[in-house]
């Protein structure tokens, strides 16, 4: 042998509670489903759960449209399946940043080879329709406008109905990127008008990272299936991916589906559709204005102004003189805790408290607040301590 | 509400025997894997958890190849890995094509920007090095030679030491293809002297399908680093990918990783390292000699020459005058058995029985003679009935 056998043990996971970015916490039912035993991905009973999916991530992103399936990897490749999908060589983009998010579409852009156009807002804002307007006034050469919903990078909301009308009046086409919104949030996809927008499992779907709902208008549709030159990506060419959840019992292999990870999104949109979507919307946004008593009463505030606040994405802002990463570091290894990071030009400037999908509860929300004060009372930070969990307590009643 | 509620129950897959072309059986010890608590793909645990994953994939593929690492996508992910991060738009590719995933490969190419050039051989028969070898001399601005070690359509399996020692000698990186050998039958990237190669989890793993576990040589990292162009898939880009897989505790996000399939590919590793390679390459041959008992005793007879024949995917003639989708809609419905059908220039005319990763056992091989035997038995197809299980338990004592 070259290479001597390794000595390795089982991987047991501490339990977590993930009050981050994403991963956020699994629900228990969609763990015990990634673990049901595996089927083949042309086996008749796989196709028929195939549909099921299909039928309730039409409800989630609240569309008719057919092709609305789980790509077969992460949110980046959600991304990047509408990117090299939509756009060709030659043309030009208008991409809207304010956050992380919106450079990785340009960066998707550009691996096009298309120009891309950037519509530059501060982080924390979102997206201005009349620099939207502006830009599509001096390019009328674009081809599609892409935005961000959900900035998971600060929390910030975008008005996409607003954003989409812009773009159809000039002839474009839009690619939204809905990874921290899709049940989490109102998304209307047929209201709004919108053409590409993609997704991930792990937020507030509660499901497990790992795959990327999109859903293609038949605007889309058309513009994929007239393509002037081939996509560049074999994987994530959506020609060859309908031939494989395209309609009918009839399907082509195209690749190997990932069938638990499928367990787990079916079971996570069957738990969406008990509780309903609206209600899980008003869920997110309760538990966040039970957080954000404790986090105001601490005297921590929020960067995103509360108009276009998440209520699934809490940006909150850092004590003066305190250790960012040491406190991360401490309710990690004290409260198995996980809250995350500052992302970009907002390193070491904020936390980013999630309250998504199942992790959106109170239990999760009374436990933060409680072990972040104790943290940041114990390193002597200039916060007001000991009234936060009170202070949440008192909103419960309210919100 | 544009959409109404879907009226959907959670999905209970039946309990089937995968003996296909993938997946195959999933260990029970890998699937209780996949239900263990979600962490962050950045946890400290988590990075642990994946330094060990990278050192049981190295010996998976005997390699001390630095960047060894599980794709977080599909087998098909994988080969496009390799191929957008190898090939530059302008490349020479030699192509070596014996079966489906040889043609997979040219469209890679084609979409880089490359030109293949096609290499051809019957399918079932392994790729000829003479004829690479002429291709290589009618070449010389080759910069890469692609091919298949095991054909996952035909069975066939061909010899990546000479091909690659071939390319060598024209200067040539090569790409090669590993998703049905990996773990069933000597793969030894070092010794051979492979450059790129990339393999599935749910083939002689045994896990899940929706991973991908690559290894590059660093001759191949060093051209990967000097590209004059950029990636074209921001997703594939090692060199993006190699920040969060990276060496040293500090791990740059790039996508969020699929935890859960990770820890079921961990699991799948240990299993690996738990029997040991040499034992399960033994296994997996072992089996097949007692299938193959069965089936020659049957009357039937396998597509692939002896010395060429890869003992974890057996490409098996159909017999006259008998409808084989019926045979295997009878075997899946009757039996709770999958066997694999023909693919491409090989639909119709054979099936392919899968003897991979834990589904490689007696009992499996028994079952499935048995129940063949019993439905071309009943079918009234010219075989010898009766006969296919004693042949077989007669092999068990020879194997």
């Amino acid at each position: 042998m070259s290479t001597d056998t390794p000595n390795v043990s089982s991987f047991v996971p501490p339990i977590r509670t993930l009050m981050g970015p994403g991963p956020s916490d699994v629900h228990p039912r969609i763990l015990s489903a990634l673990a049901r035993p595996t089927i083949g991905h042309l086996d008749p009973q796989f196709v028929s759960m195939m549909d099921e999916m299909k039928s309730m991530l039409q409800y989630a992103f609240q569309t008719k449209n057919e092709l609305t399936i789980p790509v077969s990897a992460p949110g980046s490749a959600g991304m990047e399946t509408c990117f090299v999908n939509m756009v060709e060589p030659g043309d030009t983009v208008i991409v809207c940043q304010n956050g992380v998010f919106g450079a990785r579409m340009k960066e998707n852009v550009e691996r096009c080879g298309a120009t891309p156009v950037m519509v530059e807002d501060e982080w924390g804002k979102p997206v201005d329709p009349n620099k939207l307007a502006e830009a599509l006034k001096a390019n009328p050469q674009a081809s599609t406008v892409a935005f961000v919903h959900a900035e998971t990078s600060t929390g910030a909301q975008s008005d996409v109905a607003a954003l989409t009308k812009l773009a159809h009046e000039h002839d474009c086409l839009v690619i939204v990127d809905a990874v921290t919104s899709l049940g989490g949030t109102p998304i209307k996809v047929d209201e709004w008008g919108v053409d590409a927008i993609y997704s991930g499992s792990q937020k507030c779907l509660s499901c497990t990272p790992g795959l990327s709902p999109v859903s293609f208008s038949e605007a889309a549709v058309e513009r994929v299936k007239s393509r002037k030159t081939a996509v560049q990506s074999w994987f994530l060419d959506l020609n060859l991916v309908m031939g494989y959840w395209g309609e009918g019992a009839k399907r082509t292999y195209h690749h190997t589906a990932p069938v638990n990870a499928l367990y787990g999104l079916h079971e996570a949109l069957v738990l969406l559709q008990e509780e309903g979507l609206e209600n899980a919307w008003a869920r997110h946004q309760k538990n966040h204005l039970i957080l954000r008593a404790g986090i105001e009463a601490m005297g921590l505030s929020f960067i995103v102004p509360e108009e276009a606040r998440l209520p699934q994405l809490n940006a909150v802002t850092i004590p003066d003189g305190v250790d960012e990463a040491a406190v991360r570091g401490r309710l990690l290894n004290e409260f198995n805790l996980e809250i995350g990071a500052g992302l970009g030009a907002l390193a070491g400037k904020v936390w980013r408290i999630g309250l998504m999908g199942h992790a959106s509860n109170v239990k999760n929300v009374m436990f933060c607040l409680g072990a972040l004060d104790t943290v940041l009372t114990d390193m002597g930070a200039p916060i007001k301590s000991g009234v936060a969990v009170a202070a949440a307590q008192a909103a419960i009643g309210q919100s």
